[in-house]
């Protein structure tokens, strides 16, 4: 059963499938902050969407980012590796892009699930 | 049970399993059209391979659109909101990005699913 | 039930969920090489990433490509359709993007299943 959080007429701000959240893409309300500001704003609205469909941030299955500029790389990974959960981090890729609009710094786009980890569910290799 | 659709020697233009269904990225067969006739192609591509893999429009749950030029995204847009369904739109993140060839105004990479919408499966917030 | 294979405190390199894996998006370990050097890198570590989530390249539903330079398209498409099961290839997608180093020629994000195709699971059209 498909349902759908976010509705407009251009795109859902997510669509769930069968356990799996599918995220649009989020990019900062505010996007007069810098690189730090957004990555916050963007993972905040990623937390309430995820909320919304039931699960949390250990859900994530993948995220894919888009950086205006690789040079707020480090920036935006620091505040990234104070918000994921200490040893249930998601896949991940991250390559630089514009976005829709020339402010955007930072774009993030999520998959995840309504699971659960199983108990003592990390491999480390 | 994994299954492929328009299989080539370097990519099948759709693969599903378990009522999910990957679509290559589609770009119009054509290259020479504008931006919206690009739009127009990759979208009626969209139609005919949701429609090979049970699914229709309405069973999107993803769309990830490359453009090439951001100054065409009010076109391309105009276009798209004409096609998604009303009320039944996807999840969509829009970067700006060349693709294989340079006449490629725009790409469009879909996850669909072919399950139904639940009866008012609509969420405003 | 989520496991998370290569856990690091910005990402793991492959979260599993209910018969889906979703891989980070793999670089290079070495950077220094060229396109094919670089690519075929990638697809051994996508290689093992599968066999320890109890898959196969066969099992690949979606393939999502990032490459630095669309120069280099023609030779990354040498190594990637030497790698391909015959008959058996993925959905896919490419885009030209810098990655997080500029080093980075290639980078290739994947979403693989561990079922196995149908029994003469090719629809060719």
């Amino acid at each position: 059963m498909i349902r759908r959080y976010g509705i407009g007429k251009r795109l859902s701000e997510m669509v769930t499938y069968h356990g799996f959240l599918y995220l649009a893409g989020q990019v900062a309300k505010d996007p007069s902050g810098d690189i730090k500001a957004q990555t916050r704003e963007v993972l905040d609205q990623i937390d309430e969407l995820l909320e919304e469909g039931g699960a949390t941030k250990k859900g994530i299955l993948s995220a894919t980012i888009y950086i205006k500029d690789m040079a707020d790389f480090a920036a935006m990974n620091e505040v990234w590796e104070a918000w994921v959960p200490e040893g249930q981090t998601p896949a991940r890729a991250t390559v630089q892009a514009m976005m829709a609009k020339p402010e955007y710094k930072v774009e993030i786009q999520i998959v995840a699930c309504n699971g659960m980890s199983q108990h003592g569910g990390e491999h480390h290799h």
